[in-house]
């Protein structure tokens, strides 16, 4: 390892804005490591449901199929993480997502952890990811704030009344912020906080760190090994390239 | 109710043999349905993973998105339920998937259900999929059978035996034949078998017509609202039609 | 299937209004269905504790056993479903209580269902049954609303007062109303309500429809296959006739 | 206390033959203590099925009803633990079953309990018992004996190896014995194996006594409070004592 | 058994007015039983937290090993149980935690539990504690009550509206009183409160009986078989003859 | 960060040997880093059991608490994870659990792990620590290894033959090598198998450098605050130092 690590962030939705800031954020955190950071071509200019999810994930995939030549790991920079278990499917570097990351990188903070996190419509969402990975039972639930914030001028203030909310609501012992949109502001709203505050876009970066220096290996039997090649039809290049013959 | 009830069945995979089993089978369970049958128009001929579940996911939402009018409920007849709640998501009417109707109904007919499934790689994704249904304390597991039966000529001996191990090694009372290509089988099966032989494709076609007659209501608050309008930018046009604007 | 089909409702508690009540609703529901319904001869006029439950799951069992036969299901329209697992195992028709039915179906509408009722000391015994039921990962609890609504002129206003409340507090995404009081009133409660709204003997009589036409099979090995004949003493005469020799 | 304890003992089946070996169990136990032992009046001679619960359980609540004055505590001698919740509920002195009893006894010698009873079909009911006593992360499963051992002469052999297959199979660290045709053996049985091995009707004499000396208190709400009056009819004298007017 | 049974009571913390406290609760209940206790001779004066946990696990190991010569059991009295599991494993007498037979003891008196106790940090170790005994089902929650209670003259108004807002809140049907500190209250407080209440010292008094009149037998095998003996180094002289060699 | 990060390994037992490999296993991995490697100072050679488990985690607590002024993150190197939450709750750094970490990690490489360990007695041990973690769910279960695999000289085969059987009999899809023995040994095992294999000292060192770069924070409320000062007797300066006033 004598170069730098090459890390793929792909933000899965279309706001070059919101890219930018998850580039920002890493490369605060990462001085080390070399990071592109793109953004899907297609779907929502922000994901917030359940539609969403199946557009971006292809959008997501494919982004990152194209990308990830010459990287040592992609980061899925949106909250629900859509396309993370296809790309670990077929990529041979690790994949990692915000949520997940999050969840996993807070489990080890505090007996119970919650997600501040705006949109009323995404907290079932939330829940079923949270299950997904199999920590339901460390779970504090979800608090919601303000849609608003998403476009506030300053932040910080919501964010940190949302930990608040859920230290003395849900007896949350770390909280989650979820979104790609709030990356970057974790240390200052943890600076404010009683609890641990856990960035999902950071979360993401040491994970994905961590799993580039471990060097586990790759699976070549079960749900994420490498799929057979099959007859598959109309879809973009680069997932032709990956998945099919014929067509 | 005076006209007959109209059911959209959408194979996630794009073979049509696939398509027309399917079809076969529903007209047969309710020669009092009108049944519209049609295929994804891309993505895997097979759908056996993690990314194919992704590719498939879009291909059928914009499928059932197009055909979807003038009917009365969708069902999505790939066993690992692709674009199930995004579908219920955006419309108006009952959506149900193959999979997941074939999990509650079975749990009608015993204490423990096993699911009968060719496959290896797919066994860890019925059993997230029985997981998120929630209904994991009353599963048995994957009973694996050889991949060449879905080529056969002859499925039901091996679905027979499937189902006899399924009993003998996992206590199921109940067993589910997990695939759309074992359309039409499930009577035949469960004749020569000593538990009750749910077949998916049957199940969803029950369900769905359950569920219309139930006319339990459409959510406007939750995650299975409508979509609030959002910019999204290069998707088809029926989905833009229903979720996007600009693009 | 040229006939109509034939349904036996069985009220497990004595009260005859709330038989008819039942029967209207289930014929609203399914005008080509042909319904027979009875209630308990014995036991409680309604169903509010465990002591109840014991005493109407043998009252529902005998009367069950004495009308099923020349019918094609058997729907137990009591929300504890007294009786539920013991004529599964002894009829060779498909069995659905209305407890278990709501939940099932429930679960197909949303990601959380909460169960407005009304009754304290239900609300455990509520949430043992989701528990058995399997589904307690998408229960959302148990919304309370007052006894008086039982003998109220207007159930409308106070059911939807309850949903509203299970979705504000319990983040419900659907709502079961639990009770075979209830029978009748779901679509009008959903008309006025955010989300979809199940009506229990409504969801039973649905699925008993599902099973009929599914022929999944009996299962003849397991807790659900027919009871080997043993002595049995001073039970009823139709109990003796499906269960015991001597006496 | 200066008195000796009074101990009702209940067998749910109307074999005289289990009932005297179920008290000179308790008898062998606890010969500080005095027993009442009866047996159900009606209902089947061995319990084998849900049907069987459903009869046994109201047979059980009423000949413990009957006989339950003047004594201390009750045991309900049957492993599905028949008409507990109702006795609970109705009367003042604790009550316990051999089936929770021993789950809960088993949990505090070993990490993980199984189950050594005779009957495949039972086996799914012992699961839902142990489920809904709250104790499935800590069981091991049910482990078959033959049911011919019922009528051996000598029991002991089989329950050893039953024992035996339970460690080796099952990694179970601790037995419980399903029945209360075994009473009396466990310490024979533990002699003889590598585990901790709990007789059910031992367990159950043992925490009769634990609550007898608690006192913890009776419920005056919740779902163990004693039944509001209502109007019941057609049931027995005893029960109508207890719970009904009218009639 | 015609001498009396003998209990080793171990104050976890070095508090001898706690001491003191424990064992006359213990006497008063079973004044037929002699009882012993100590205290830890070092540690904390009163635990509530991860740190003191692991402080006076050893402590009361050490102290207990020392002591429990003579006993027919021995009662950790603590209410997180400290050095619980390592007793089991080394002695070959019965030996039962406070916290622990509580909530076995109370899951026998209602459908949910939930325990009154003083001390913000410990709500989540409680919640650990509930989820390894395997009730978290049966669980309620910690309903946190004023850390002056310890201190409190009368503490009896402090417990008695802890156990009604548990039931208010979280729908508790029978309470724990978490803590040594409140042994011998429990009656008391059952006395002004709508469920019943059980005391953790009197639950464990009860359950060490219960397992000494049992005599289920002593793992030879499995995670609760005596240690083999290996090299162990700077350790207690108890601690060393119990474990190890060298040194 | 311009000076390189100081991480503490504590390993729990007394084995100079196997500090050295934990040691060199870290260095490997992390040449960037700077690592300081303790044992115990008292306690078992090896830990195997429910009392080394409670004497290592004085033992570790102690060690790591005098050795972690100056250095950024301590990671204790033993499965069972003795004295994690303690360390948590009192020092200021990140501390990271080898089982702990081997159990998050693998859970991102796949969809079920198993564990592959010597030592019969501790496989109890393992689940209990999957569970407490809360990734029960994604738990495959522990593979036995013979205990003689700790002193073999090449220990691969027996390594690279317990992957092997938890792909085949437990349906693994990673597998975390369980134990500090195994340091440096999951590349090539990893190189020889099916599926991802997580080294559980690796796992530790690249959680302890995510958590690092992440500085979320530390808890000043909740079960992981620092311990208010309280009395404290008879422990070693340095716990007193951290801990207690008085004495």
């Amino acid at each position: 390892m004598n170069r730098k690590l090459r890390i793929l962030l792909v933000n899965s939705n279309t706001s070059a804005a919101t890219t930018q800031q998850v580039a920002n954020a890493a490369r605060a955190l990462a001085p080390d490591v070399e990071f592109t950071a793109i953004e899907s071509r297609c779907g929502p200019a922000g994901i917030g449901g359940r539609a969403d999810v199946v557009i971006s994930a292809l959008a997501t995939f494919e982004a990152a199929l194209e990308a990830a030549p010459g990287h040592d790991a992609v980061v899925v920079a949106c909250f629900s993480d859509p396309g993370l278990a296809a790309l670990r499917e077929v990529l041979d570097i690790p994949v990692v997502g915000i949520g997940e990351s999050a969840y996993l990188t807070a489990s080890m903070l505090g007996a119970r952890f919650s997600v501040v996190t705006p949109g009323l419509r995404v907290a079932p969402m939330v829940h079923e990811a949270v299950q997904a990975a199999g920590l339901v039972s460390r779970f504090g639930g979800v608090t919601l704030i303000d849609d608003g914030v998403i476009q506030a001028e300053n932040r910080l203030p919501v964010l940190i009344e949302g930990v608040a909310r859920a230290v003395a609501t849900q007896s949350a012992e770390v909280v989650v912020l979820g979104g790609a949109v709030f990356a970057g502001l974790a240390q200052a709203v943890a600076a404010e906080s009683d609890v641990p505050v856990v960035g999902s876009v950071e979360a993401a970066v040491v994970q994905a760190l961590a799993l580039c220096r471990l060097q586990a290996g790759r699976a070549t039997i079960g749900s994420y090994s490498r799929p057979r090649r099959k007859l598959m039809t109309g879809v973009s290049p680069v997932v032709a390239q990956h998945l099919a013959i014929g067509g």
